[in-house]
């Protein structure tokens, strides 16, 4: 079974929609990668930390869903990352109302001994400088490390982010971050300039217009379910993350023709994340509803032209 | 072979994007989508009026393409419609810098009668009045009838364009404007709602992001091809119908299956409509060169994820 190391948050969100609004509830990057990622069979350590404000509960459903969590650190006297957003009515675009880093200001990621030999490494978004630590204490070179990261370390840790985006196969990055990353507005021509920093893969996360994988000359894309309602976007780009190297762990295969289907179950995955509060519809998602909703991507995207008599 | 009648404008467009300007160059709804429904071996006309203005090597480029013109009015002693507009940086929006109606103001479609009896008929974007009187012509109810529409009519002749909104199979329209027709904003709704308006088929065009397909429960959806630079968007929308209906008339298939491999047609032919100014692209392109851009649209799109032993 291929091990997979996943460093991010863990953390409490409170999320207001038009639908409706939340308390502290469940959230972060790595709780949400992690989820989508225990759909495959893999075995996966979350790194990260929180605060003695955070519920056993909530650790316990982490690792009930085979999730080792020896590498996140408790601060017993420290409180939890918190994060409070509300979204617009149009769910594209939001405003943050509080960000509380508590215990993440003085993070150092410990990856367990157990783990430091894993053949895949995802970095969920967090200070690049953190993200780099936790690569060093890698024992080998993995076989594929996903980073994913946002605007806010381009406008406030831009040398770090290029030290790590230099050392990473896979980058996913939204289409606006991409833009400001490279100065470039056409998706093609920024793809190539992160090409040149490092990643011989990039994904460029859409929202609801889908998500692209470019790998040199080759891209493919895969659109969002057209969705009646999106419930809350919380956590959609990690469960999309999540799902995508979960998948390529637990097949062991990093070719381009398989990271195809990775970003199909990513964004398979992604597709439940939004139809609840935070966490909530991915701790009961069952693999029939995954088979199902899959069977629903192919009968969006797949048609059948021949081409020996297309015209 | 299948009769395709086309009505819509035959105009002058002055088009003016970050990478240069035009003077009055051939353009108009119907011409865009002759060219493309011409790569089809479908019995085509085209219903339109130009004054006498309008150049004969305009109308020889449109016979050559075997669109029958004796259904293009020429009114000697008027001007040709006259259509300008400027592109901002994002190529996503523009400005009109001028609409001179001229001959089309008095614009009384003319079908002509050996095409009476065609079975599909492409209502290009004009007055909803003027696509009834195309509709009245016909001698009887053509198999596939597609609408094209924009928000100028929701805003100045709604009832009318309801009108013939209920007597059409598909009607093709951009996203914004499937919200307002409809006050709609998820997509998914707004198309079940123009389904109750009348067409069986809702095809919304979300320009770069793509189109999606709906036919009550089911929906297709094909990417825009990923491209280096849109060098003018002008006549894309009109592109992609021509290609859509095009590929139906040729075929003379018009279950939901067909329309799939419609949608990507429409979409290849959309992709080399932005590549030159106007209609410079589609005069010349060979079959040679849409099947190597279908090969690319399959690779953009296509996957093989098994669902019987899929996790």
């Amino acid at each position: 079974m291929n091990k997979l190391v996943i460093v991010g948050t863990v953390a409490f969100d409170a999320i207001e929609t038009p639908f409706g609004k939340t308390d502290k509830i469940l959230g972060g990057a790595a709780t949400f990668i992690g989820l989508a990622a225990s759909h495959f069979g893999v075995n996966t350590a979350a790194v990260s930390v929180v605060g003695g404000d955070f519920p056993e509960a909530y650790l316990k459903l982490l690792s009930d869903k085979n999730i080792d969590i020896n590498g996140i650190e408790i601060v017993e006297n420290g409180k939890t990352f918190f994060w409070s957003g509300k979204y617009h009515n149009d769910m594209n675009s939001r405003d943050t109302l509080a960000t509380e880093l508590n215990v993440l200001a003085n993070f150092n990621p410990v990856v367990p001994k157990a783990f430091r030999n894993a053949d895949y490494v995802m970095l969920g978004n967090l200070h690049p400088i953190v993200q780099l630590s936790v690569l060093e204490q890698m024992d080998k070179n993995p076989k594929l490390v996903v980073l994913d990261t946002m605007n806010f370390w381009m406008d406030n840790a831009l040398e770090e982010l290029h030290e790590v985006i230099k050392k990473v196969d896979v980058i996913t990055i939204n289409d606006a971050e991409a833009r400001q990353l490279t100065g470039e507005y056409s998706l093609v021509v920024a793809a190539r300039k992160i090409h040149e920093m490092g990643p011989r893969y990039v994904v460029i996360k859409k929202g609801e217009h889908g998500a692209l994988l470019f790998h040199h000359e080759h891209v493919f894309f895969a659109p969002a379910l057209p969705l009646e309602e999106v419930f809350d976007p919380t956590g959609a780009g990690d469960t999309f993350a999540g799902g995508f190297i979960g998948y390529l762990a637990g097949t062991g295969d990093t070719s381009f023709e398989n990271m195809k289907n990775a970003i199909i179950y990513g964004s398979t995955l992604a597709s439940f994340c939004v139809e609840k509060f935070g966490t909530e519809r991915m701790q009961d998602l069952t693999q029939q509803e995954v088979l199902k909703r899959l069977k629903q991507f192919k009968n969006l995207t797949q048609f059948d032209i021949s081409l020996t008599n297309a015209l």
